[in-house]
């Protein structure tokens, strides 16, 4: 007791930072813990549900057990209307995030919306895309509804090259559009003769190459190509540098195989120049891990979380295919040169999939590189967030650890019990596109999900 | 102080490691810290070469300054005999490790040599070349006197294809062996049809393919690479899954560009199948990033540390090119199944270039997973590893930054005058290879460089 009083004032703060900053201020050592106490509607909605504890345990064991013994195997590529029938079948559109029409749909997704429809052929130029698009002409349908993600605006349309990933311990696929590289994308909304030249490009030749040769392998089994990966400082969200590498080691016989002359060598080399190459392999492996856990009465697992740059959205296992939605928030990050917090688009993409899994922000302490790059501190900072995203999880992952935890397991299975009662609200690592349609990616930073999703999920539990 | 008394014993044991594992026999926490005094001679020498020791610290600023700023590139693969005309001339054999005799060589290295007898058509089979080697009819020299390194064995001989590493802040150029993959290869002794038929593959098409890979690519930038690989997991060493990927990914354009058919698709498969590709171009960098530090008078700083399975020798940039050997030891390790310490030579390979340079065990924070396979621990006995090296070496490499020590680089510049000081010898991260010619790898673990090689170094700037 003495040495606490003689000595220097050393605080942990809890709850309002602003105690903690004025203490920092003063020269005094301050641990800062970001917490709130739940709102006493929620209280009285954790006692009430507190009475079939046990069956949500159960439930949970249930869920948790499909997400942790999926075997994900990348195992082809093919066209989205093969995979889709809906997509040939009318002038349907697919999207990241939960439902939304283009009244509410923000700049970058209108963008990619516009170049989209010229890419299918169903108006000339983006003009007159536009007025199609606004007059009802084109249905939008969220990926996650036809079993597919994608990154940022997500645009799914059926002649696009799609990823298949089979989850093998439950037979069940899930499908995402190739990563088109960097620069000017329409996943961050760009719309020009490039994009769409790239996406052709994809469509009647990498596509089919990437197919053949993954065919040829047998596919890819995408467990321990994970757990490499987070030994090699990916967490698989905003750094996928090893697990991109390792899949051009593991392919490149194949694709040699299967491809020659220039569109080998131009094959190759797109894979070469892009780092992120990977990111929606493990996009589709996260739905395809997640697919199987939804449905579970009683489970408060989330099964999906995702947005559309306008609302946020999240799906729990026990909840069915409703959406528990509230408006999405700008991330927290660094911005290219040129470009600050004003350009910004709120946060889009179906890639929080992958902090779904566990993997992205809850991955952090494997890829302290990131924690850098999205402007969240240094190593120490990315330990913090894995430490506090397994405070709102079940478990560790057996099979995907991080060497700097002295090798424990990715935090696996979000549950919104946890959520609500210590209002630490999941992070997730993210590219930020500029609001204007056609201008791309202006920073990369960390958004949380918010907590109003969860919340809602938590009541319509206590709801006969 | 009353606190020290009325808690638990906590002890810090400095020296004999008895005492702390009595301690801990016994309950008590106790921290071991290796040191031992230096011997009463060595005190003595330390104070007489303290008359220069300004002159030494303008050396030591020198060979740092030419060590760091190096910028070493993967450049091409030539036939040895080409860029070292020696080998053409006559029946010279280069070997790892310091000068040796054959009445002197371990089984493995004996068994290599007998292999690259009959490799080279100078015997028929294995028994003519024994008798050949015995009988003087072949010359023998260390890679180190003839601008190579070569791992475990280091056997070159005229037809081998070698990598050629250039620094190109210095002009100099360094070369290595072509590293074999796993399983029964000549580095650890293997020496039947087997091992032969894949050193003929790599001389007749991997190699000259390899090469023409990397002239059409301008040759690869190597700073960068080790950049990236120590951020990924790579020390170089032990473990090279990083940066064999990265170069894959870099490569594979050109070796589509350049090859094709069944020798363009085993190529690949060959790269594919071996994590350790990598290591022999860590190699070369090694010896071209430490050749333009040698000769520069009063530097004690550690330009060459090598093994040849029966002496390990050290060379010192200020004593020019002479060696100080003393008998090689046995490293401390894990076993593949079926083997033991007594079926393990001793340490033996040019490849502690790597821990010279500051990678290897000094890097070992990098690369947690290797602690594990080489027997030494988890992620903070990998984190203890690097800071221990940083005891005996002058400086932080710049370029080279380890995320998991808040982006410290990787220490370099070993000075033989802390090495005595301090009395931490060097760590080294090795393969172990079988005692007996023929039979391979058996395991992995940690050797330490003989103080004695470092201590004679001392003594030899203190004669006139």
């Amino acid at each position: 007791m003495r040495s606490l009083l003689t000595g220097p004032v050393r605080v942990v703060n809890i709850g309002l930072p602003a105690f903690a900053r004025e203490l920092a201020a003063n020269g005094a050592a301050v641990a800062q813990v970001d917490w709130a106490p739940p709102r006493a509607e929620l209280v009285s909605v954790l006692a009430k549900i507190s009475s079939f504890e046990a069956k949500m345990e159960k439930a949970n064991r249930e869920a948790l057990g499909r997400i942790l013994s999926a075997e994900p195997v990348l195992a082809d590529v093919r066209r989205a209307g093969e995979l889709i029938p809906e997509l040939d079948a009318s002038r349907l559109m697919l999207h990241a995030g939960p439902p939304i029409e283009w009244a509410r749909m923000c700049g970058p997704l209108r963008g990619a919306v516009c170049g989209a429809i010229v890419f299918e052929g169903w108006a000339a130029d983006l003009a007159a895309a536009e007025a199609l698009a606004a007059s009802g002409g084109v249905r939008f349908a969220p990926n996650h509804h036809h079993g597919a993600v994608g990154p940022m605006t997500g645009i799914t349309t059926r002649s696009m090259p799609l990823l298949i990933v089979e989850n093998r311990a439950f037979g069940n696929r899930a499908w995402c559009a190739l990563n088109e590289g960097l620069g000017k994308v329409m996943r961050f909304g760009g719309n020009d003769a490039e994009v769409l030249g790239r996406l052709a490009w994809l469509r009647d030749e990498f596509g089919p190459l990437f197919g053949a040769a993954l065919r040829a392998a047998g596919g890819v089994p995408l467990n321990p190509l994970i757990a490499r990966g987070l030994a090699m400082g990916d967490e698989m969200h905003q750094r996928n540098v090893a697990c991109t590498s390792l899949l051009t080691r593991i392919l490149s016989p194949y694709f040699a195989e299967k491809g020659n002359g220039n569109s080998l060598v131009k094959a190759l080399q797109f894979i070469a120049g892009n780092d992120q190459f990977f990111l929606n392999v493990a996009m589709a492996m996260g739905k395809s891990i997640l697919d199987p856990a939804q449905d579970i009465a009683h489970s408060t697992v989330v099964t999906a979380m995702c947005r559309n740059g306008t609302d946020f959205g999240i799906r729990v296992s026990g909840l069915g295919a409703r959406w528990f939605t509230a408006p999405v928030e700008m991330p927290q990050g660094l911005y290219f040169p040129g470009f600050s917090a004003a350009d910004a688009n709120p946060d889009m993409g179906d890639s929080a999939i992958l902090e779904t899994i566990g993997l992205g922000a809850f991955a952090m302490a494997a890829a302290p590189a990131v924690a850098g790059f999205v402007g969240a501190g240094g190593f120490n900072d990315a330990l913090g967030y894995t430490r506090a995203m397994a405070e709102i999880t079940l478990a560790r992952h057996p099979k995907w650890t991080i060497p700097a935890l002295e090798f424990a397991g990715t935090p696996a299975g979000i549950d919104i019990r946890r959520v609500a009662e210590t209002g630490i609200a999941p992070a997730i690592n993210t590219g930020i596109a500029h609001r204007k349609a056609g201008v791309g990616q202006v920073g990369a930073g960390v958004a949380r999900a918010p907590l109003a999703c969860f919340e809602q999920a938590l009541l319509a539990f206590a709801q006969p």
